[in-house]
């Protein structure tokens, strides 16, 4: 079983994570964890910080000569700017300055909520961890996850499939293809008209002063049957999914499948009929069963189907807005306009490659439940074993 | 800490739970639980089973002369049929009969990954267990949450709020005429215009063999500022309310507060600006800061802020139709045609019974991490500790 | 991963389990749980209740066909005395009588901080928890642990090797012998002069109304090489294997291996060095290294070595004596004399049995931990994978 | 609840541990947490590497000048001789060296099981991880830990009972002289003529090239009624309390209270009568209720009691000898005798430092879950209601 924890302000000398579980012999490098670090930067529409640092991972345990060892493994993100923040987020008493406290509360943060549970009246002690520069090293934590998964083939892939109500038309390419031009895209997606019109709203979100959200969505390719269960509600992996997915910040929706539209659709549209060609298992398929509709997402009872797995969420618009939201101050309780200088106007790529790590997590998560094993060549027997058996089931 | 794991095959003996971490004295009766029970039962479109029994709660263990006493509390809910299935569910070798095995797996459930996942090629031993029978149980635990949350003055109400594509338009009641509403109808919805128009769907549906679904909604009033928490991925209350709703069966997507509406909006309009008004103080409200929308559904940042906490299920339409659905022998390996006598058209209104249940679960349980204590009395103290510190934060 | 969770009073309707993470395919009969739940009765020394009741139990779920189906398994185990205690244990208001309140707490037991941590002023209601009695479900529990871990040719055996202070001497035996012989033995042992010893002396207590407790031994004979994790504290298998053991009612001290004498020997006699044998491979041991002694009782950083799991655990005496304790009644602080007219003088044979128990439990989940696997037959072949790639190591 | 992840390897650049769940406003300080890291290094007997660094903890995340503030905090103790070791433990594939491995596995340790089951045929991948010198990160954490608890007047202190075989007399002082004797003797002891015996054995095992175990306790004093639970059994505090101290290095046995010894007393001899003395009360002592002895160590059913609660844990000699002891090349098979050049002889008192460290986090743990809360002073207001509720049970 994978376990982890992060750590860190997003003013703090770092970010660190500690993944528990992952066995031994798998191929790591922080190269690899890089380039989704960078990932995450990228997108139309970023502003402020994101230019200023370029994310780079240490890997400071667990891996050695390029391969996991079974020993827990320590990713650290370290803040290029933490020479600015020295004083005002240093651990020491002798730094304290109580001129520095943030007493503003900014409308759709956790600032009011936290600093009332944990008794600040400086909402900086809240606003520094609930803070979406967390996200880095959960991306640095996905890394590893798909480091894992690709060693058996499975692939997750972020993409935008909507941004401020402009929805992106799959265009029906090849797996490979698609993620080229989703690669290419400034916006993570897939439909070059739809891109424009997106550009246009968030500039034009940008000239206003707002902000814009949109949906993203993530597919699992490879994925065999059999992850999760349908035997105890927290064995469920839709469940779990839904739950890494709704943890990431500002996602206020979740769908797996054809999701809300399948509670508008007749059950005679909605159900994914099965069919059996052994001549898929000539071919090399693992199974002989298959659907040739999708609309549950890969995921029936609680357990992978062999189909993608597709999930979405929505992410609401950032709520920091240049234009100002009204607020009150948590001391003073005087009313003020909560306003900022300079932040992003659209943070939805970003989304796509943090939903990316979360669902590998998870995803790892079920494969090693199911496949158990210390090593690399322990669960690839294991593996190849349950695909050897399926194919005669 | 509440835990609990439920038990029990859809035509076993019985369904079982064990609820961990319920404090002491706080009262509960299976009177009141039965009254969930019931209410999961009814609802417009039922059919089959529904008719023939009446699920009634036995208390087994953990209660006491009409309290709980801290320790685990044993819910069974007896399956008034069991003496038909004595054979074909017996726990004896001596009743195996493999003529009796199912071997032809429904598109839309467990079936055929779970059979694949667990080696069976009897299909039954899968669809016993994932089949939603499994909630009355869960309504059973969500009873005894709902019971630990109203000590508080905290309410899970759920309603239809869509189905089949038909909105139902909200009805600007105070709550308790809302739920006198919702209690009235037999769509669990408040529009009567709209639950004709869904009735009528439902005959339509019944009629050519087909099945209906629908969204439904959970709100919860009384919440204090506080619950669940922005420091660590999986104490995000709304990723743990995300599982627990997604883990239902047939439910395909979850939202929180405007949800996916949030992705397709401006953030200025989606965020709810923040008001201090002291005479709240005065007329006994716990805090003075307060919104006048609510778009965040009562959880910014993965806590709650002490607005009413809002949350929406896509559920899918029951897989099992009258309407042959395509579908593949997992023996044979021979197509057939998935169909059934009688089966529900609609079970959205028994959804919203289940959702309410799973959301006082979570809610219960992060409402114990917060205010720990093993007797009402302690908890209480605590509690009321707590609202005196927000009145003055 | 196993999970499991018990429930029920010592006076109340039943006791109850649910065990989740079963894996399917495995047979598992009410019998062959029963023939633990008799030797958990049996014992020279034992009183009273023991000799009312025999324990039965009773599969409601997850098995089916005389084989584990893969869902949650309901273990149940009727209070044939419920009859005499329907009121007194009543989950009803209706029966409530605060006259038969008690409120004399007996020293060595939950009684008084029991009550006082859940606020009872009626120790009923945690004594009603705290008894021993529970460990009748566990040891059911236990049974289908050690069932699994039967099809891979493990075994767990528990002996009584200490009682009262008298040491019993174990003899040359191979294990089937050792075995028979603490079958027959009515105090669980091997010696039939300590066995005389510790028989006199129980009859003595008795005489003098006082109680008697002693050291009891597991052993687990064929455990592979690699259960458990050196990597972090909590996968360490001794610490788990030494909650589970101290969980246990009366149990106030855990070895394994040599356990304290280790610290009284100098490290050139207390390690085991280790040899290499490649005949051993052509005999069919799983692996060609081993070792001559065992002081470290079969764990080494926390994980197994192959060589047999030696534990340990000492058993306080019963507190519950004729001869009488002095105590305080909870309600009117006056003291009292805690004395009782029938009860075991000597339960150490007993706790054996739920050693066993425990014990397997853990094991059974460090296996299946590393095993993965949701079927016997995707066990077996990762298993067999695994010990083939031990002999080639 | 408190959960932390420690990760490190002996030889790389620095161990980390994360702790989640340290509520808000407690004060911390490294040079605090550096006490204990610098008592862990103490101690009669030790030699190589102690003598080499001094440890020094950076506090990394979730304090902010001079409290903590909610989120998690992150522990860091770099490794002073890394520059020694980046190749041989370097991340990068390019730095891979087979002609670097380790294939001698000794004795003792997890080198053997450890490289079996996580499938390496180079012994430093286990031993770098399984060497006592993830401690240095633990007692960090328990000095955490500590810190929480000293807020309540809860404190933990560990002593060297017995080492070698000589066991040390326990003076009859109040704990203040107590610990202060404890302090300045070089086996953390306070028996000077035991201590003078001790240190003669460890000059002649050091002599003969041998090493030395022995018996460390912990004391915990202050901690309330009623932390712990009876109700299910991994809830209970002395199998978590056991748990904690066999996933130490080295440990073999653990006691609580008078432990083994309650194995050979009759009842009437183990079990603590309880007394009640208004008096108390008046003398602001937490109950009415006592006991004149503690046999029980502080604990019965699961649940503190009040007294002090009193652990013993049996360490074994270090393993890495100078004096020979035969083993097994890996790779080669080959017999070889396994040595070791410079190592401590002797490393109780340290055990017993780390026994503090996991102690108190247990201790920290039962109580955040008994008083919840996020704050110093939320905590503090349940707590004392708690005391004041004891007070008037």
């Amino acid at each position: 079983m994978l376990r982890y924890l992060t750590a860190g302000e997003s003013h703090g000398p770092q970010l660190t994570a500690i993944i528990e579980g992952v066995p031994a012999g798998f191929p790591l490098a922080a190269e690899l964890i890089n380039i989704d670090l960078a990932r995450r930067q990228l997108g139309y529409g970023r502003g402020g910080r994101m230019l200023i640092e370029t994310d780079r991972v240490e890997i400071l345990s667990g891996v050695r000569w390029g391969k996991s060892i079974g020993s827990p493994i320590t990713l650290c993100v370290v803040n290029r700017d933490w020479v600015n923040w020295q004083e005002k987020m240093s651990p020491h008493v002798r730094h304290r300055d109580d001129k520095l406290a943030v007493t503003r509360s900014r409308p759709g943060h956790a600032d009011l909520p936290g600093a009332m549970k944990y008794d600040h009246h400086d909402v900086r002690n809240i606003l520094e961890r609930s803070s979406a520069r967390e996200t880095a090293v959960r991306v640095a934590v996905g890394a590893v996850a798909k480091a894992l998964l690709s060693q058996f083939d499975i692939s997750v892939s972020g993409f935008v499939t909507e941004l401020g109500g402009v929805k992106a038309e799959r265009p029906n390419l090849p797996l490979d293809s698609l993620l080229q031009k989703v690669a290419k895209s400034e916006l993570f997606t897939y439909d070059d008209i739809a891109e424009a019109e997106m550009k246009g709203l968030i500039d034009r979100a940008k000239e206003s002063g707002d902000t814009v959200g949109g949906v993203i969505e993530v597919n699992v390719h490879g994925a065999p049957v059999g992850l999760g269960s349908h035997v105890q509600w927290d064995r469920k992996l839709d469940g779990r999914l839904a739950m890494a997915l709704m943890s990431i910040q500002a996602i206020k929706g979740v769908e797996i499948g054809c999701g809300f539209e399948a509670a508008r659709n007749p059950g005679s549209r909605v159900h994914d009929e099965i069919y059996y060609d052994s001549v898929r298992l000539v071919e090399g398929k693992i199974t002989g069963f298959y659907r040739k509709t999708n609309n549950a997402g890969g995921i029936e009872g609680g357990i992978t189907n062999g189909e993608t797995i597709v999930l979405r969420a929505a992410m609401k618009p950032i709520p920091t807005l240049y234009k100002p939201l009204k607020s009150v101050d948590v001391v003073s309780k005087e009313p003020f306009e909560a306003t900022v200088e300079r932040s992003d106007t659209c943070a939805v790529p970003a989304a796509a490659v943090v939903a990316e790590a979360v669902v590998a997590i998870e995803l790892a998560n079920a494969f090693l439940e199911k496949f158990g094993g210390d090593s690399l060549v322990e669960i690839r027997r294991n593996y190849d074993g349950y695909l050897d058996y399926l194919r005669s089931f």
